[in-house]
């Protein structure tokens, strides 16, 4: 086995021009099936080709570049759209140093590598849309039906760059195996001065919209203890919650309560109801599981006490992904032997398609730094040097999986 | 001195002729100005006339009914419009009671008393319009440029009902005590059993509108201790104050927490920012001074402790009326001759025109229970019988001053 050796300015220039589709004064605009992002792809599929690989593009859009064998091979990508006004690097990164490590694994006789862009991940239609369907996890007209915040189907706004063949299932089975590696949108290796994440497990996601509902009233006439007011009731359970998670939470566990609407939200007005949101990740479904029964005992606890109304009007579950044990310690590797002593290994708090390809195919992640912890925003960058080493712990992992 | 019998029948059948004008099917919608409460002004100007009073109208719209000799005398009265959907009771009634108390006072040869209907007490313009003005806490000029939600002036929309003579000043010198009968808006009476409330003082009022600015991050990827989250902080201080107030306030102490903003309110992003309202009513200036130094040194400590900026962006204050010791005495009598051991001493936790009246002369109020404590609402009621006792305590009482 030979290492693969990327080559640092193809990977930096490559990913300047992505970056200059949906440009703007203050950062890139390239929300899936916007014309800068077709464009984006039209011109991603030249690169795939020119580096000797076969594009096939699947029938929900996600854009393949195949080695010409069919031999299973190890499968590298991300996503090319942009949140509306998001980042240059949340996606783009990964998809540019999948196409470097393959084209260079080509030019030094090492293994085939097919590469991807999957589509929509960043949720016009929904989280992850191109790669759920791949993956199996949503059928394709399921995927077709829903619609963005205009009102519009995907099934109407799905179009192919200019130049494309028709489009081709690419099944799952043909791959070995999936790595990504990605921007790591928090702060903790940029606070740590590390340079690489080796990503254990992507965090499964629980939340609950919960509702408190007391007695609306006159903020002067009704006496402290004859009120039943429902923002008192979120008060305390919000305070109760973190006291009884403190309990059973580890240091990457997150918890958020980030939606608070008051009714009828008026200084002069004792409030009638609260409804808001609580939203909890971590890696352990025990955990998720243990999060889920003091979310709803606390608020059964707290409307007891205060005399509310409480109810629960949705929830949603998204379960944990664990990265397969044998790529860690590659990945693990290849981080110590690019950056020694300066990555670590840490769970992914976001969502990522990797994910998805986890329910078809052992797979893992790498995550560089963000500078200052910010993603989804015009501000967000990394250090280039550290977009260099990423992928050329990328490359050491690829040649050995 | 003789006793004052007021004629609960014509009480009664008043009270529900003026509830007949702005009724729909489900209350009364009589806000100041409306077609319906200038027909509502009319017809109490002819009643004032029936009793044997001469009809004034002041600058500002206020309507009374004068005794034809100067000599000083006692004034007593309420309002007559009632909020956008209120209901039938706040107000009408102390201007029907005092109605009734005068005219049953010159048909029984007692003392001469002059009733009043002021204008606008429900805030069309702002609260207390007429009063104001009336008592000089706000000048004429002033309140011709106040804006109603349309953005009319009340200048613009000022209008009396035909028939009534040319405005004319009616100076609050020539009374020489006000007394306003009121339904309780809250539920202290009606919970007690109780039939009559002797208002010792009108509260102050003290609000501040805060702000707490952390940083809006990314809920899955921003750890625990890497957070500034805005909704924490709002929770910590609505906590802690509640405690700290515990040190210092009574049980008739008062204070909301009724408007919270959260930006940007979304379920998976740490909130950035949370604007909220803290509220507070008390009969004592220095209790509500110390609520004002809880209410700061709280924000300044919790914001200090969670890495949080925290600003006021506005403040307001409304200072406590002291009803008149020896008005408050005539009226315990009356209450306990008339409803005997179903009275209690009560501060207003409502503002009420008393509160202006008192800038200018001695002052009191009585209250009569509201079922289920509900006011500003189209479920507004009293038992007449309660309606009754009231008038004949204010009655006793008018005998007396």
């Amino acid at each position: 086995m030979s290492d693969i050796r990327i080559d640092p300015d193809r990977l930096l220039a490559d990913l300047d021009t992505l970056r200059s589709f949906g440009q703007c004064e203050t950062g890139v605009v390239r929300p899936a099936y916007s014309e800068a992002e077709l464009a984006a792809r039209g011109w991603l599929a030249e690169r795939l080709r020119a580096a000797g690989l076969e594009v096939a593009v699947d029938p929900v859009g996600n854009l393949f570049g195949l080695p010409r064998s069919d031999a299973p091979c190890l499968l590298v990508g991300s996503h090319s759209d942009s949140q509306p006004e998001g980042g240059w690097l949340d996606g783009a990164y990964g998809v540019i140093a999948g196409l470097e490590v393959a084209r260079a694994s080509r030019e030094s006789g090492g293994p085939p590598i097919a590469v991807v862009s999957f589509q929509d991940e960043e949720g016009r239609f929904t989280t992850l849309t191109g790669s759920s369907v791949w993956a199996g996890q949503m059928s394709l007209e399921e995927a077709r039906r829903l619609t963005d915040n205009a009102g519009r189907t995907l099934a109407e706004v799905c179009r192919q760059p200019q130049g494309l063949p028709a489009p081709v299932a690419v099944a799952p089975d043909r791959f070995r195996a999936f790595l990504e590696i990605h921007i790591e949108q928090g702060p903790v290796l940029d606070t740590s001065g590390e340079k690489i994440g080796v990503v254990e497990s992507i965090v499964g996601i629980r939340s609950e919209r919960l509702r408190f509902t007391g007695q609306q009233n006159h903020a002067g006439t009704t006496p402290m203890h004859l009120r039943h007011d429902a923002v008192q009731g979120f008060v305390r359970f919000a305070e109760r919650l973190n006291a009884r998670f403190a309990e059973v939470v580890t240091p990457a566990t997150v918890w958020t309560v980030g939606h608070v609407a008051v009714h009828p939200n008026a200084s002069s007005i004792v409030p009638g109801r609260v409804d808001f949101t609580v939203q909890w990740r971590d890696a352990e479904t025990a955990r998720l599981d243990a999060m889920t029964e003091i979310v709803r005992r606390t608020a059964e606890d707290v409307a007891g006490e205060m005399g509310l109304g409480h109810e629960r009007s949705s929830y949603a579950t998204i379960p944990p992904s664990a990265c397969d044990p044998g790529l860690i310690e590659i990945l693990a590797e290849a981080a110590e032997a690019t950056a020694p002593g300066k990555w670590r290994r840490m769970p992914s708090g976001a969502l990522h398609d990797a994910a998805n390809a986890a329910h078809r195919m052992p797979m893992a992640m790498l995550f560089v730094p963000s500078k200052g912890g910010i993603s989804h925003s015009f501000a967000e960058d990394t250090e280039r040097a550290d977009l260099v080493l990423g992928a050329q712990a990328l490359a050491r992992a690829a040649a050995r999986v």
